[in-house]
C-alpha cells in the first residue's frame, strides 16, 4: 500500500479533536498486521493492545484517564489501551527460536520492566506511523491512571498499562500548531 | 516522498550484514529531519543521534558493544548510536511551550529516567521507519557496554547511551528468516 513521509511525518500532526468517521474492525486488523513486524529486542513484542470502540467501554476508558485528556478520548472513534505484558519473555521459546532468550528474563524484574517499557515504546511507535499510513490520525497519550486502568482493562493479566492513542479521523478546524523541534545540530553529531 | 508499507512493514528485514555502498551526510540529515516529527510526550524529544562513519571512529564503537554486534556494527557503513538526554527537560520551555512542563520532570529522578527511556524508544522506532522509508535496511541492537559507551562518545555530558542501530544496504545474501509473531487475536482485544 502507497504512502508518504510527507504522511507519515513532515504533515502529520498529533490529533486532539476527532470528526464523526468511524474506523471498522477490519482497519484495527490491518493496523495490527502492519505494526507486528517493527523489530523489538530478541523479537520479544511485549505490547499489548485493547481497541476501544463501543460507548460503553469508551466510558469505563475515561475514568481512567488524566483531566486533561477526557474530551480528547471521548471525540475519538477508537482509543488503542497499549499495555505491556510483564510475562512477554515466556513467548520468546516461540518468538526467538534461535537462543534461550527466556533466561536473559526470568527471574530478573528490572530487566524485565526496562524492555517490556522499552520494546511496547518502539511498537507504540510502529503503531503510530502504521495508522498514518492507513490514512488515520493519532492522538497518542501518556496521562493515565495507571492502577485504574490495570483494574478495568487487564484484571486478572500479567499486562501492565502503558500508554493510550486514540485514533480516527482529525477534525482539522480544531488542530493546533505544532510545536518546534530540536535543530539537527541540537539532537545530532557526525563522527 | 513516496513510499509503502511493504518497505516498512511487510517487507522490511532487520540486517545483520550489509554491502559497501556507502550512506552520504545529506541521507542522515534529511533521517533527522524526517525522524523528528513523530511525537513524544509532552514534545519532549529526549532522543540524542550520533552517527558513526569513519573507520576510527568505528572501531571505537566496535569496542562498547556485545560481543555478538561486533561483526555487525563493522560491516555496516553507519552505525548511530541512540542516547538519552537525562536533562531533557530543560528544552520543554521552548519545545512544549503551551504549560511549565519542566516543572513536571525537574527534581524527579524516576519520572525522568521513565519518559527519557519511553520517548527515545518511541523516536528510534521512528528512525528505523523513516530510514526504511529512505531506502535503507536497519540493524537495531541493544546489546552495548552502556558505561563504556558513555564514557567514549557522551562524556562530560547529560546524554545516557540507550541502543544502536546500524544503517546501510542490507547483504541479501546474509539474511535470516523473519523469526514469527504474536497473532490478534494474541496480541489485541478490541472492545
Amino acid at each position: 500500500m502507497h504512502t508518504s513521509t510527507e504522511q507519515l511525518f513532515t504533515q502529520a500532526h498529533t490529533a486532539g479533536a476527532f470528526v464523526d468517521t468511524p474506523v471498522d474492525d477490519d482497519t484495527l486488523r490491518t493496523l495490527y498486521d502492519l505494526l507486528k513486524w517493527g523489530p523489538t529486542s530478541s523479537n520479544c513484542c511485549p505490547a499489548r493492545f485493547v481497541f476501544v470502540r463501543t460507548p460503553a467501554q469508551r466510558e469505563r476508558l475515561v475514568d481512567c484517564v488524566s483531566p486533561g485528556n477526557v474530551a480528547k478520548v471521548r471525540s475519538a472513534p477508537v482509543t488503542v489501551v497499549i499495555g505491556m505484558d510483564m510475562a512477554f519473555y515466556e513467548q520468546l521459546p516461540r518468538l526467538y527460536p534461535q537462543a534461550d532468550a527466556r533466561s536473559w528474563f526470568a527471574g530478573k524484574p528490572e530487566v524485565i520492566a526496562r524492555e517490556a517499557l522499552r520494546s511496547s515504546s518502539l511498537q507504540a511507535g510502529y503503531l503510530i506511523l502504521a495508522a498514518r499510513a492507513l490514512g488515520l490520525d493519532c492522538g497518542p497519550m501518556g496521562g493515565i491512571d495507571a492502577a485504574k486502568m490495570d483494574a478495568a482493562f487487564f484484571a486478572g493479566t500479567t499486562v501492565k498499562s502503558h500508554m493510550i492513542c486514540s485514533l480516527g479521523h482529525a477534525d482539522r478546524a480544531k488542530q493546533r500548531p505544532r510545536n518546534p523541534r530540536l535543530t539537527f545540530d541540537e539532537a545530532c553529531r557526525l563522527l
